[in-house]
Parts: C-alpha cells; structure tokens; sequence
C-alpha cells in the first residue's frame, strides 16, 4: 500500500478522467433511499469492483427504525391549462419531492402551493426535498418559475408507486493481512448530484480497485470493507445486521462531497482522539486550507457509526462540508461543480490516510539502555563533528528513544517534527537489524 | 426555580428598589464580628426571610480559633484644646478602629499619632481599619483632616466595651427535593460600608426570598442554606458546629460587593473545576466584561470554606473584587457607589447558576445504536433536505450522542455551543418520550 | 546550599576570573575520548576537586559498546615538496582528524584530498572532526588553505599510536543528607575548543568545589555525585559499571557550552516534566532571553542518560546549543569567544537550580480545616482592613491552602505566582512553629 510503490504509480490525470467519468455516467439516474435508481447506480459500481448486493425487505426492523417501502417513479409534471409541462421530471428528477407518494388531480395555484418547495434566497436554482418517513408529495423548482406561475388551474402527476420491496445497499471485503478492518462508508440516495455524493461514490469504488490489487499481491495489513449505502437508513440497517464485524473494526472513514474546488476538512470521530483521526491530521497538516473540526451529531453516516452506543472510531473526509456550499442541495451541484483533479486528490490523500494506518506500529527498542552502537549496524555516518545531522540519522535516533512500547511511530513523528514516512522508513531499518521488535 | 417561569416573573425595577432599601437601612449600623449591631442586622433581615439567629459564647473554641469578647460601642471622639469634637463617632462609625479597647485621657498630639490611622494615597477619605484579635485602640481619619490637626493636647474617649458575650450569626435552610445542599454565605461584619458587604447581604437575603417561595411549591431540586456570618469567625465558627452537615454540601456561593458598577467577577473554588465553577463560567461567558479567575487563599470565607481540610465546592461571586475599586475600606464604599439596578442583576445571575445547577444533570440515552427515529416520537421535521438543522433539533442530536452516563448536560451544552436551556429543553423532550433515563 | 548565605557569597569577578583561568590552562591540550590528553585534564582538574580517575580496559564491552584502542599522538604535519610543513599540528591540534591512525607517506594532491576536511562555508575556519570507530586518517585545514595548495607531492604524516589501553573519566561523590543523587555530567574529550566543552568543566568542576563546601557545613540535603567524561563512550562505560547507583539518581544535569555570549537554553529531560525541568524553568523565566526546549535524542550524553532504558530525569543547561553558533567545531571556539562573566553567571544558574530543589519539598498542613489563626503563631499583621496584603503574608496562605501532601513547595509558587524563595521562606516559618510537617 505504499504510495510510489508500483501498484500506486498513479498517473493524475487518468485517474481525473476515470473519477470523473464515473461521475458523469451516474448523474443522470434518479436515486433514493430505495428503488431501481439504487439497483442501476450498484450495478454501474460493480464494473470497478464487484460489489456483494444485499436486499433488506420493507417492513424489516433495523435498530430504532424500520425499512420503508420502496418507490420507484417514472414519470412527474405540473401542467399548465393549456396542457403544457410547466414542471416536467424529465427535466430534472430534482422537480420531484423525493419519495413522493403518486397523485394524479388537478387543482389550483393556491391548493398546489403547499406541495411546492422553493429557495427563495437563490430564486433561479432547484432545491433537493425528500419527505421519507411521512407519507407527502410535492414538487421542487425555482423560486422564479414558482413566481411566474399564472393563477389558474394545474395539473399534477406523479407516477410513482410505493410498495414493499427493499432496501438496496452494496458492501466488499477486500482482504488484508489480518482480519482487523477499516470501514470505508459513502452514501449513495442522493439523485442527480455530482458532489453530494456522486464524488464520494467515484472515489470510493477506485479507492477499493486499487486496495484490491494491494490485496492480491499481499501488502495490506488490514482488511478493508467498503459501504455504498443510502444515508442514515443504509448505515443503520448495515450496523442492525453485522453485530459480529464491529468489533473487528479498527478504523473507518465517511467519504463524500470530494470534487468542489475546496480544500479537505476532516471531521472527528466522537471519541475525538482516535489514530484515523490523528492520522488524518498528519495528512492534511500539509494541505495549505485544509481543516480539522471535532465531532458533531450532524452530518452524513458517522451519526450513525459514531452513535454512542457503537462509537466507532470513523472519521469524515469532505472537502466543503455539507450546507457550506451554496450549491449544496440544489441542481447547482452538477457536473461542472466537480473537478476531475479534486476527486483525484481526494483518492490520493484518502491513500495516504490509509498508508499511514498501515504503517503506523508501536515498537520496543531491543537495546534501550544508552544508545545501540549504529555503526555496528551500517546505519552511522562515519565522520563525526558535523553541525548537524541529515533528517534520516535523527530518524533513527528519534525512533530509538520512544520505541518504548507506548509511542507509536505517528506519536514519534509527530514530536520529532519529522515526516511521518521518514519515521517509518527508519523503523524499518532498524527492525531490520534487530534493533526494534514490534510491541 | 426556572426563570421566566411564573414565580421569578420579576420586575427588575421593583427587585433593584427593594435590594437598595434593604442596603440604605442597614447603612447606618455600626457593624463588627461581635456586638449589638450584629443582632439589630440579623433582626432586620429576619424581615424579609425568617432567619435562625445562633449565638457562640465568647471563649468557645472554634477550629484553631477562640471567640473573642463581645464588642459595643456607645460614643467616641477626639477633642481638641477648645473642647470641640474634631474627630466624632456620630458622625462616621469608621472613624473608630473596630474593636477599639475603651480609652478616656488626654495626650499630646505626638502621643495620639501612633493611634490614628490615615490613607495618604487618598487624603480625603476616612479608612476602615480594624483590630479583632491584638487589643489596640485608634481613630481613623481622613488624611486631610489628620494634617490640619495642630499641636496640642487632645482628649480621646473611645466608650466601648470588651466582655465576655456572644458571636451571633443567622442561618435558613430552605428545603428542596433532596436533603443535598447549595451553601450561599455573606459576611455580616462590615460597619457604614454599602457594597462590602450590604450589598451581598441584600441579594443574599431576597434570594432566599424568591427560592423560600419555589420551595413552597415543591419546585427545589437542592435544599439551600443561607449563611449571615461575620467574616473569618463566623464561617469558622459555623464549620465548627456543623460537621454533620458539610458532606451534603453540593455547591455553593460566597456573595459579596455586588453592587457597584463593575461586571461580574467569579473566583473559582480551590479544586478549580466544580460544577458551580463551570455552571458560573456558563452563564458568565454572557456577560461583557465578566472575568473567572483561579482561587487564591486570599479573599472572603471562600478562604475558610476552601480551606484544604474542608475543600468544599464553593466559589465566590463579586463584582469588582475586594481591594480592587478605590472606594474599597473607605467611607466612599457608601449608598451613592451601590446601583439598584446592578443589585437586581447580581441576584438574577445568582439565580441563572443556581438555575443551571437545578437543571444540570446526566442521562442515558436509552437507544444508544444508532440515531432513534425522532419522527416517530414527533421531535422531528418531516421534510428534509434543508441545509441547516434548528437549534432546537440540533440540541436533540447533540444530547443523544452524549448522554452516554459521562456528560452532563452542561458538559454537553459547552460541546455542542448551544445554550444551556436549549440543551435542557432538549433533554426534557427526550426524558418525556422516554428516550432518556437519569443516569 | 542558600545562596546568599556565607558560603556561597560568591565574588563574582574572582569567580569569572577563576573559571576563565581555568578554560584557558586547559586550552592547550590535545584531548580526544581516550590518551594522555584526558589525564593531564583529569588531573589538572584535581587541583581543584579530588576526582577518582576511572579506567575502563580497551576491548571491554559497555553496553552494546565495545572501548576501542587508545589514540595518543605527537606530532603531525603536511609538508610540500619544499619540505615545508604547510599544514603542522603544532599550530593547532584541530587539524588532525580526532583518533587519525598513524601514517607516513607522500602521496600526490589529489591522492590527499580525501583525507582533507574543510568547511567551505567559511572558509577562513578550520574545522573540528572525529573518526572515532572507523579507522580513518586526515587532516583538517581552512578552506582558504585548501585551495592554495598547489599541484604536485606532499609528504604527510601522523605520529600517533592507536593500540590497547585505557578510557579515562573522573568522578567525585559529595556527601549530603541523604544517599539521594543529582548527576553533574560534562564531557572532556574536545581538543582545543573553549566553549564546547571547556566551559563545563571549568563550571562544573568550581560547582563541585562550592558544594564540598556545604557538605563539609552538613548544609546539603541531596549527595551530588560529578563526572567528567568523555562524550557518549564514556557516560556509556559509566551506565554500564554503576547499575547499582542508577536507582537513587534524583535529579541530574549535564553540562556544556557555558561561555558564549547568549542566554541560557534548558533541554527538558526524556520524561519531560520532572523536577529538574520543572525547577530549569522556574530559574530560567526570570533570564531575558532565555529558553526552555523539549528533549531530542540529539546533543550531548543526555542521549545515554535519557535514553529509553534508564530514563534518567536530567536534563541539560547550555548557553547556545551545540550546533547553533557559528564557531561550533571550529578553531574559532576560543579564549577569546568565552566570557568569564558568563561562566561565572552559569554557575550561579546551576546553582539557583540546585538550591531550589534542595529546598523543594511536600508538607502537610497539620491545621487544615479553616485557617489557623496566624496571629496566634506570630506570623500574622495585627491591624487588618488594609487593600493588599504583602507577599510575605500571602506566601503563607498559599502554602497552607496548598500543602495538602499533592503540591511541591515548586507547585505552590507556580500556582502562586510568587517567587520560589518567598514560598520556601513561609513553609520554613510555618514548619517552625508546627503548621507544617513534611509529607
């Protein structure tokens, strides 16, 4: 899992392209917590990686909530008395209440109104409204086309049905050297948005092709499983059913909004000290911009990972968090929103997050008392005297000194104020001379 | 005890009116720890809440310490060659060091001045000085008045009295929900002095008042005990005699120089992160110009109170502090310098901690796996998709993934920035759906 | 141990004067880690403290160290095809190569050149080098030097032995009250080199003296045990034969570079928060200028003590690190770069450390419920009411409030913000009329 290694030659600009077009296939398809959209967005996924599909009925009980029934739509509008779509699904799939129950009437403005969603603070954009858990149906569209609505008569359609089906959500396991694992978890309900969360998606699926081939060559250590589930009922219905992998979880990361022009922010797990978050925070010390923010109970899927009662230690990466962009919601997030060489970086720093972790080891100085003689071993320049000494000898010397079985070597890295990666390539030597032996 | 609630719907000009009455009548007593105008304050305080009035003989033993003689006085003056009163109890009782031993002589100017105390820094003001526990004897004056004094003899009479008596101090328990208590304590001692310490005398007793009136009503989670005790002996005095009662102690209050037109100052108890500590930081941080500052051995019985041995839970609640306003020990400490108004205030602060420390408590969220479903208990919007929760539904979220048993509702308010009454609030909501126990 | 008292009522002229005399004696010698240079340094600094003199066997093993051969030299040079010596030991011994195996031949230039080590930086300069264990010959010249060396055949030579003998250190246990240990360490194997590392062994050596004093008076509470070593080998040979000491070490400094102009800079031990840091950085924070940095296993032998196995609490107190003046390991550490007043205030400084953690101390309020009343005990002002009170009286309540058995006499003036002294001075007032006992 070395970044430069052979398996991580990564040419930027192809992958750009591959994350991207990724992104571009998905987007048109009308996706929600349940229904074909989600089967079509899995099936396009399983082409990079194959993805284990799991069905959860409706009906079924998972933790506090229970699945709902699955809607499926074909076709909405609003239509004018002159038989015209004034608001047409077609158009965007945006325009429909997200799980909107079926109608088919016709009434007037003032009936139609409260079935009718706007933002008035940014009148010519498209808002995203879903209405999951209460049973409604309403069409979304922009504030001036909500305001050029003549009084009158309209008619409305929506062709959906809801009826018990299931959930949909695909899951991998790409196997590593232990069965310890790493959650990597993104959501996969959102319709035709291109940051939230098609980017998290794109660089989910080639962030598991490219631990796969790591995997078939021996160099993981951990084993990774990867989530593309509907927000908060996919997480819940996966944590429901999988009482028997949580504990094996040792870290895990929430991935979404990945392709705006922002810089990464890094959100904490609850337990707020936990090594994916110090690791994270290693990475992104050398992002110019990037930032780091504690634990709230708001956001994407560690609401639910990071519920007290799992706690798991799963951090978020976004690059502008959710809400925070003004295109955030709306048919502005598209595809001219996301750029091709954000997702690739993203996928780059979520690597090196991941190589960090798989790096990251406590060690014990076999030779803790006085400094083993390094010459002996070829690791000592031979001249003494030199004002300073080159970044790899102090390495080793910092390595030596808290090797004591309570640093690890990130702890190390982090007060010798060296790059993690020099920290770790000393380590190695060292243990390669029997100087450490893992703790 | 909420306020707002109908019982606290006060009218801040009636309260800031009353509290400087209650100042301007117990002005013009000749105040010190022992004697008669001790019992005259305690009686008029016995007003407004019936107060226990408990005498301790002089010669008693009280921890290290012994009470002394009951000290009255009656007159003093100096006179000069012609018989006239130059210096005249009658007119200012600070002009008499407090405890003065009875003298009647007449000595030279030279002979007196040993005896006369002055601030030269502030020449014309009259210091307050005291002698407890060293008999001595001494007029102070203004230091004006002291360079204008020429040679010659003067007769001095000090017509006091030293003699075995009584240390009196006053004491209500208001009864709460639970036998554990809030300890509030204001020292009683001072003669003329209008914020230290008529003014803690005034909040003391009309907060008593209000809570005398919730307790009623069963509304008191703590039961609250009021201290009117001379300064040092009394609270001394009092440890002494109540050891049964110190482990139920909670919280509590030193209240003192409250009305002058300084913000609030909280000085932290000795173990410096109590929960009075933080719930006064809490409501503080909404002040302008408040200030916390670390314990120090220095002050009011905040000294006894957090001395090693008892340690209690105890901070103490100013506005500018002790030895801090220029006016301080000094006849300018007088009705002008005390502001109804910031009297009023000083007890709706005192009410706000209090307040918080009632509310303040743990939960345990009872379906910790996962987020509960709000919208089925009614605690959540139905549709979604906006790009910013309310505060109110924030608050929820925030109080489930902390009510691990941990975090108290202050702790969480402090996480999640949110005020702590939308947390309470939040977690009254929860308690009543049954989604959280008291831990 | 006070200063201020008697024994140390230190001229500080005669001080500086006496420890420059010393560097400058010392100046001279050829020293490397092992040879006659070291016993004639050894036993010159005998005249002023009687060191044992320690010999450790070439091939014996010291930890995972083995002492090499010893190096003794007597002439060196490089001389042209004139047969003039343009490179001549006797004009500086810093141009041989430190530990150079002999050797005799001519050899053309660009043959030499490997073996010539110059600092093209500055290339007025003559370096300092080592080839400690790895056999290696050269020499060291300025880089001006070096490039005015024509084309052609030089004869080089170097009359040194390298073969079977002894590595040399001194030690000096001074006797206090108790067996406890603090460590005075500074290395000895710097050829003609003011600064590094003359200058700690002029102080250490006359610190040495000034605290045999105490103890002959019984006025030392710690036994102070001193070496003078050569760097890293020997503080290895000295770990290695004394594992039955190592366990009563209490404290502990190493010594070096204490002339320059600079300030102060204390390096924290490994632990990091030990007394010896904690009491550095109390002296130290009323130095303008000076530093307190955390440890790095780079420097001087706090790289044996600190490291992992012993963890000694020892620290190490320069005045500009090694490495971070220009002059360092060049022949411009001179006489001339070392001021005597500056070695004669770095005494001062290791001794205001020493005497506070001489000082330093638990105690155990024996009155600590309410304060006592200090009157009683003649430790108390007898007119009160005045604004302030002196630190004398304040230092005494903070060491009441605070000798709860937890806080050191250090924790109480830090918390007190007062001065070391003034607080040792009240708990030595409070000790003597019974308030305090040790904890």
């Amino acid at each position: 899992m070395k970044r430069g290694s052979p398996e991580l030659e990564i040419n930027l600009q192809e992958l750009a392209a591959q994350l991207h077009a990724c992104v571009t296939r998905l987007f048109p398809i009308c996706r929600s917590i349940t229904g074909d959209g989600v089967r079509e967005t899995l099936s396009i996924l399983s082409e990079t990686v194959a993805l284990d599909i799991h069905n959860v009925p409706s009906g079924a009980q998972v933790l506090d909530w229970t699945i709902p029934n699955e809607w499926n739509i074909r076709d909405a509008w609003i239509k004018d008395a002159s038989g015209q779509r004034v608001i047409d699904f077609r158009q965007s799939n945006l325009h429909v209440l997200n799980y909107s129950t079926p109608v088919k009437r016709t009434m007037s403005l003032e009936a139609l109104k409260p079935h009718l969603f706007t933002l008035p603070e940014q009148p010519d954009r498209i808002p995203y409204r879903t209405s999951y858990y209460v049973e409604n149906w309403g069409f979304c569209l922009s504030h001036a086309q909500f305001e050029a609505l003549p009084q009158g008569d309209y008619e409305v359609c929506i062709d959906a049905t809801l009826a018990p089906g299931n959930l949909c959500y695909g899951e991998q396991l790409i196997s590593g050297g232990t069965d310890e694992e790493i959650l990597i978890s993104c959501h996969i309900c959102h319709p035709s948005m291109a940051n939230d969360n098609l980017s998290g998606m794109a660089v989910a699926v080639h962030l598991a092709r490219h631990l796969q081939a790591l995997s078939e060559v021996g160099a993981l250590r951990y084993s990774y499983r990867f989530l593309f589930i509907p927000a908060a009922i996919g997480s819940i219905a996966w944590l429901s059913r999988n009482p028997e992998v949580i504990p094996r979880i040792r870290h895990g990361l929430v991935l979404a909004c990945l392709g705006d022009s922002g810089a990464h922010t890094y959100k904490r797990s609850r337990r707020g000290n936990t090594e994916v978050d110090r690791a994270a925070a290693d990475i992104l010390k050398h992002e110019p911009h990037s930032a780091i923010r504690d634990f709230s109970p708001y956001g994407y899927d560690e609401r639910q990972y990071c519920s007290p009662g799992f706690n798991l230690p799963m951090g978020r990466l976004t690059r502008t968090p959710n809400g925070e962009f003004t295109q955030y919601h709306t048919d502005a997030d598209n595809l001219e929103f996301v750029k091709p060489e954000q997702l690739a970086k993203s996928l780059l720093t979520c690597f090196d997050i991941l190589q960090l972790l798989e790096r990251n080891r406590r060690y014990l100085n076999q030779k803790p008392y006085g400094e083993p003689q390094l010459g002996k071993y070829g690791l000592y320049s031979n001249t003494g005297g030199s004002t300073s000494s080159p970044a790899r000898q102090l390495a080793l010397l910092w390595v030596l000194s808290l090797s004591d079985g309570e640093h690890s070597l990130l702890d190390i890295c982090q007060l010798a104020e060296l790059p993690f990666a020099e920290i770790a390539n000393a380590a190695d030597a060292l243990a390669q001379v029997g100087l450490l032996t893992e703790a």
